[in-house]
This record gives structure tokens, C-alpha cells and sequence, in this order.
């Protein structure tokens, strides 16, 4: 036991807690792990942690908060998604890509996609993250005011960004008015502990080159990242060598938008030149096995992305295609299907899975020195997962058994800056009543509307 | 709403069970399904279901049982696993397969699988499935006396077999001993109502062609499946070329041992002589989707094994390779690793992976006449899955909902043979307290032994 010095004379409005007898996963450079150990926490940071002793004395006023029988790890990172899709979970399902985009999402995103339905879907979103012990998400889609309004007041953290894309978007009509907007919530959101906002062009095949670098730009101009699908389908690598001369990543090093704050959202279709230029670029790539393999996408390079030192972290991508936010399924999927991929089973071991998922997804998003792992001095970014299950033993290996058994659904109490936001599966800020008859209503509307559609045609 | 006559007069000793409220999904031969519906099971098995009036007054001693917010669904069947291999979850991942089981698998068997292991493993193994919605499972392994000891007491529905092997194993010097064991099992547990034996022969390439031609004839003259461990890996497919000069299916079709009572796990790889073979025969295949993911063995080709007609199911395999026992994310991975692997998002719908793990898995073992789908008639073995949940909604098709979006953790209730073994998931027979703590006893001596043993390497 290491005794620790704390200032004893608390502030009057510092608030402190303390998470006691808990298994603990740090995700540090040392990957420390502790079978029981306890959590100091000081507002919205970590104090202290491992086999430390609190004096309670010494903190009257924490709340303590009994981990027996718990694990404690770094909150997820999800470092690509569209969250106010949810509403179109399961709406169209095992249809070839082109059917399923054009024929299905464009025409009810265009009709039903509005700042309610966004709110909506939004706060459906963060309690299936909640739920699945995801505490960071990075998110490009429209009507963000609305989405940062729900993430405000639920406690996630988030990097949000409007989609700029080359035809008019469900709240924009050029991409112009997309960007003014995105400045206008870079002064409304800006100081807001928790919500980064950020720019996004939609894809190298949906933008022109010059709306490309003039996204890159404004995100430049305030220092935040700058999201684009990359790579996705081979029918996009295919269709840009023959427009550009170039690979999707290629063309976009040929309009000199690649640096350290792009992140690449899928890059499934990669040469070898490709991953040289994401390396020397310091461009980061989130990966979204389960939305690549339904979509019959393919599988991106990750073991040789990794190999390369291009910085990798998980996405779900929108609900609409994978069809949940549950980043526990990602980490599983990845494991495997990569050691299929590779014809070898010892790529991606369990460790470098949640490596991906924590400190490697806080990377992606420029956020490592905050969040992503465990350590004093970071954000109070972190899960508690219940550990008396069948399924959780016997544990032989803590990073094997978070990868192929332990479940988002085992996650009970998340803790997202200091501030507890769900304890034993209550949130506590999201009004779970009602809102799933809310969320059917407007499912019933969209099936209405989906028949009507079929009649016509 | 019909009305539906019942004799009024219960005798003494029957049950009745009454579900009302509940959402329906039958999996019978025209799918229906009822947003709102009831079930009378009377015993162990379904009188009556669907949109139905049940006057309480005609079964005044039922035990009713509110649905609202639940789907109701036949209970899952697990075609292949290996349930006392529960302790060594996460013991040995991310390792090549030869390494994996001579170095790390064979081993601790020979030293730690006995008559204790094996029940504490099982009963382990019944907890973590009927906590995931299966209802049936067929295993091979060894100690299946008290496998199915633990199996009678905790209510699952099982076929159970001993692993007849070509060298001496854990509970039989020799094969002979394993078959006469086995024919004491059917006299022991043959009439049991949820227990069936069967006959095991390992594998193609550990058990010599007279071995499985004697081992078969056992399960013929029993009329019970015969299990056998198939095409697995591509060294096995390559070996049996050289060493027999057939496939491994044609292998086996040459000694005369492939028919409709033949089980085949994993059927990787397949020629489409083979699986003309199979179709033929009227063999069935158990398909273990992440297994042979996490191993590199290869994708099954199940497309075209449905096209030509062979009975498919799911299975786990054990946990040591798996490492759960959930076939929720069976069908989640089998559902995108096909259209992945055929490059066709169109491939293995929804709707046929769902029946893949109930009707189709039910077919697998020859008992859909009694398992499989809620239908009159048929045993009452079903799972009741909590709805009220952010990743259950919205609900466009129940289909897609549960291949891509609902988890085994969602199941609440799990009623078998018409009783109740789960109840808002409290176990009714199994004793949850102190199990755990008994898995890690088991685990903590394996890990110090295989210390000791790396030591003296």
C-alpha cells in the first residue's frame, strides 16, 4: 500500500469520489492493472489511483462509490459515427449498397430529417451508448446545434461536426451556409467542457477538390479535426483512379489536405502507397469493421496500418448500417475477422483491441493528453462493468476477456468528467420514459411514408 | 380475436402457464407473428398461441405471465459445443491453432478435466446459456454422466455425447471403453424428457476409418446423432488428400458412414462435390461462424450449402476457442462474415439466420417436430427478451432487429420442457452463489501449473 498526501482542506465547491475495492484496467503506457484498487477523483479529474489508500476522513463530503465485483477501464471512444440515424435502425437491411443508399436512406434522411427527429434520434443514441459504456463519440451529420443541445445536457463527450457535402444538405442548402453554421457553433459551443465542434467534408466523390480544402481550412483556422469518409467501397477506389488518376488517398495528398488533424473514416481500400502517405502525413483512420463487412465493403489493412504506426481507432459508424453503437461488438469483430483476413491468428491480440478502443481512439481524435486511459491528472472518463456473470469467467486475461466475452450490456455505471452519468443502469440526466413510444412514432411515419413511396413507383 | 376452446376440466396434475401481452415471433412455417399476443402452455408444451382470448376463469391455479414490453421466440439451439471447456475460457488466445491445442488445450485437459471439472464447467456453461437464450444444445466432450447430471438439474434441453478419439481419453483408456460408457448412458438417461445420448467420433484424422464406421453403427442402432468434427481447417483438408486420397466429406462418404443422422461441425472446407455429398446424404452442418474466425480456419460456405439444401445450424464450439457461449453474436457474425465473404450484402438475411438458430437448428439435431418454433403441439421451450431497451428500437422488421441490434443479454425469462428455469434473470434451479469464485479456484490451479510447466520447458 502506497499512502498518498492529499491536500486535506477541500475547496467548498470541489467534489470528490471515490470508487473503492474495484479490479482496475488503466490503459497506461505501463498498461497497470490492479485486481483491487481504488479511484480518487477531484471534479472532473482523476486524482489518484491503484493500491493507494483514501482516508475518508480526509474527504467527508465524496461519494463513494463500491466497486466489488466491478472492473474499471477508460470509457470507449467512438471516433466515427452519424448518432441521429438511429431512427433508421433496421429500416433497410441486406440490400445491395447502391439500393440501400439511394433507394432507402437519401430519400427519408431528405424527407424526415429535421432539428426533432435529429433530438430524437440523438438522445436515443446516447442511451445506447451509456448503455455500452461508450463516453466519447465523434459524429458528422447535420443539425448539430440540435445533437450538441442532447449531449449537453446527457453528459457524453463529443466532437461533432456538420457534414459539408456538394448538394444540399437537410439543413443546409449550399455548402457555404453548412460552414457559416459550423463557425456559429464554434463561438455558441466552444467553451463547453465537454463538446469540440469540428469540420467534416462528406467524401472525396461527394465534394469538389476546392469545397474539400476549404473545409480543411476552417478546420485548420480553429485547430479541430476534419473528418472524411475515405476509401470506403471499391466501386469509390475504382471510380477515383479513373476520375483523378489517384486513390482516394492519393487524390486527397494531391489537393494537400493531409495532416495530423484528418481523420479517415473507414480507408478499407488502401495500397501500399496509401499507408505510407497516412503515416508520413500523421492522418489517423477510424475503423468500423462491422459496417464494412454488412455493406460487403471488405476489410481494411489495419494490422498493416498499425504495423506503419497510423494511428487506428474503432467506429460504429451510423445505425443505419451496422445497426447498433455498441463498440464491445467492433472490438470482438476486429479480433477475428482480421486474424481471418490475415490467415493468422495471433494479429490483433485482445491488448492492441483495447488499446484501439480507449487511448488508440483518444489519439485519433487528438485527445490523448484528456482522456482515453486512466492516469492522474486526466479527465474522469470511465466505465464500470459488472464482473459476476457467467460469462465473465474465469478470467485468465483481462484484455481476452473484454475482447471475445465481456458485453457493453455488463456496463453499469459510466462516469464521463468527474460527473456520474449513469449509475447501475439509470441514467441519470436522459429520460428513458417515453422516449422509445417517441422513437417508434416517427418509425411508424417513416414505414407509412416508405409504402406510400412504393406505391407511387 | 379467436376464441378457442379448451376443455374446462384440469386435471389435478397438469400446469398452466399463461403469457399474455407479449410480442410474438413463432419461426413455424409461414413466420407469424403478433405484435400482442398470448400463450397457453398446459405442461410442457404450447396449446395455443397468438391472438387468442384466454378466459383466466378456465385456468384459475395458472401462473400468468405478463409480456408487455417482451418478445416472446423459440428458445435458441446450439448445434455444437463442447460445455465443460467453460474454465479454460481466455486461457490461450491469439495463438496459432497447432500451438493453441498441443501446447496449451491438450495439456491442461489431461491434467484438470475430471468428474469435478466437468460439473463445475457445465454448470458454469448452463448459467451463461440460458442467460443468452439457448434452450437446447448438442455436445461433445467427456464425463457425460455428469454433464448430464448438471444438465437434469438446471432444466436445459441437451444432447449429449462421449468424444470417441483415437488415443486415450480423460474418462476412457480406450475408444471401447468410451462406446460401452455411452451405451450405459442410454440405458441410464434414456428416457429422460430433455436429455438425449448420442455418439461422438472426433474427427476424420484422429480416429481411424473402423473406428468411425464402429462408432456410427452405435448411433444407428440407438437412432440418436451422430457427431463428428469436419474439414475444419484447410491442413486437415490438404492431409486428407494426401493421406486418403479424398476429402475429408469424401473421406468419410467412402466408409459408408454419411446419412441423415450426421452431424458435421464446422464443414469449412467444402468442394461442391462435397456438399453435393451432403446434400445427398442428408447430412447437416453445424456452423461455428467466430470459432473459425478467431482460429483463421476459414469462412464455411453456407450460402451455398443453404442453396443446395443442407440442414444448417449454428454452433459455439467450445469456449476455450470461442470464448462464449452466446449464439446472439453467432448470428450477428454470420449474418456479415457471408456477405463479406461472398461480396454480396444480399446473402444470409436476417430472417434466414434467425432461422438458422431456432427451426434450423432444431432440424440439425432431428427434433424440429418438437423444438425449434412456438407452434400447438410442440414443447414449450421459449425466451423472453426485454424490449424496453435504447438498441431495441425502432423496430422496422423483428428479423433484422435481433440478427444486428439485440443481444443475448436482453433475454430475461427462459422457459424449457414448460418450465420456468429463468425468471427475470434469476436462475430457478442453478445456484449462482459461489460458483464463481469456485471457476476462478479452478483457473487460478491451471495458471499456476502452467507456470510450473513453462518453468520446466
Amino acid at each position: 500500500m502506497t499512502d498518498i498526501l492529499i491536500n486535506k482542506l477541500q475547496r467548498e465547491n470541489d467534489s470528490y469520489k471515490i470508487i473503492v475495492n474495484a479490479m482496475i484496467l488503466t490503459m497506461d503506457s505501463d498498461y497497470s492493472f490492479w485486481k483491487c484498487g481504488s479511484i480518487l477523483i477531484k471534479n472532473d479529474r482523476i486524482v489518484a489511483l491503484g493500491d493507494i489508500s483514501i482516508s475518508r476522513e480526509d474527504f467527508p463530503d465524496a461519494e463513494v462509490i463500491d466497486g466489488t465485483g466491478k472492473l474499471v477501464m477508460p470509457g470507449l471512444v467512438n471516433t466515427h459515427t452519424h448518432v441521429p440515424m438511429t431512427i433508421f435502425r433496421g429500416y433497410a437491411d441486406d440490400l445491395p449498397l447502391h439500393e440501400w443508399l439511394y433507394e432507402y436512406i437519401f430519400p427519408v434522411e431528405s424527407e424526415f430529417i429535421n432539428a426533432e427527429s435529429v433530438t430524437l434520434g440523438t438522445t436515443l443514441a446516447m442511451a445506447e451508448m451509456l448503455r455500452s459504456g461508450t463516453t466519447t463519440f465523434n459524429d458528422m451529420y447535420y443539425f448539430v446545434d440540435e445533437i450538441a443541445q442532447v449531449v449537453d445536457q446527457t453528459g457524453l463527450r463529443a466532437v461533432l461536426s456538420e457534414s459539408v457535402i456538394g448538394f444540399p444538405a437537410p439543413n443546409s442548402p449550399t455548402p457555404n451556409d453548412s460552414l457559416r453554421k459550423s463557425e456559429g457553433l464554434i463561438k455558441k459551443w466552444g467553451s463547453h467542457p465537454r463538446i469540440t465542434i469540428s469540420f467534416s467534408a462528406h467524401a472525396p466523390y461527394s465534394c469538389s477538390g476546392s469545397l474539400i480544402q476549404k473545409t480543411k481550412s476552417f478546420a485548420d483556422k480553429y485547430n479541430v479535426p476534419f473528418n472524411i469518409h475515405v476509401a470506403e467501397t471499391k466501386k469509390e477506389f475504382d471510380e477515383s483512379l479513373v476520375k483523378t488518376g489517384y486513390t482516394p488517398v492519393g487524390y486527397l495528398n494531391s489537393l494537400g489536405v493531409l495532416d495530423s488533424n484528418v481523420i479517415a473514416a473507414h480507408g478499407v481500400h488502401l495500397t501500399p502507397d496509401d499507408i505510407s502517405i497516412l503515416k508520413e502525413r500523421g492522418v489517423s483512420v477510424a475503423h468500423n469493421p462491422e459496417c464494412n463487412m454488412k455493406l460487403a465493403s471488405g476489410v481494411a489493412p489495419v494490422p498493416q496500418l498499425l504495423k506503419s504506426g497510423v494511428k487506428v481507432g474503432f467506429g460504429t459508424d451510423g445505425v443505419a448500417s451496422n445497426n447498433n453503437l455498441d463498440l464491445f461488438e467492433e472490438m470482438n469483430t476486429a479480433a477475428i475477422i482480421h486474424k481471418l483476413n490475415s490467415n493468422d491468428p495471433t494479429v490483433l491480440d485482445a491488448r492492441t483491441v483495447v488499446e484501439m478502443a480507449t487511448i488508440g481512439g483518444a489519439r485519433v481524435l487528438g485527445m490523448e493528453n484528456e482522456i482515453g486511459s486512466l492516469e492522474p491528472g486526466k479527465k474522469a472518463d470511465l466505465i464500470m462493468m459488472n464482473m459476476s456473470q457467467p460469462h465473465a469467467h474465469p478470467v485468465y486475461n483481462i484484455y481476452s476477456l473484454l475482447v471475445y466475452s465481456l458485453q457493453g450490456s455488463d456496463v453499469e455505471t459510466v462516469i464521463i468528467d468527474g460527473e456520474a452519468v449513469m449509475l447501475n443502469k439509470k441514467f441519470v440526466h436522459l429520460e428513458e420514459n417515453g422516449l422509445y413510444e417517441e422513437v417508434e412514432k416517427i418509425a411508424q411515419a417513416i414505414k407509412d411514408r416508405s409504402r406510400e413511396l412504393s406505391r407511387i413507383k
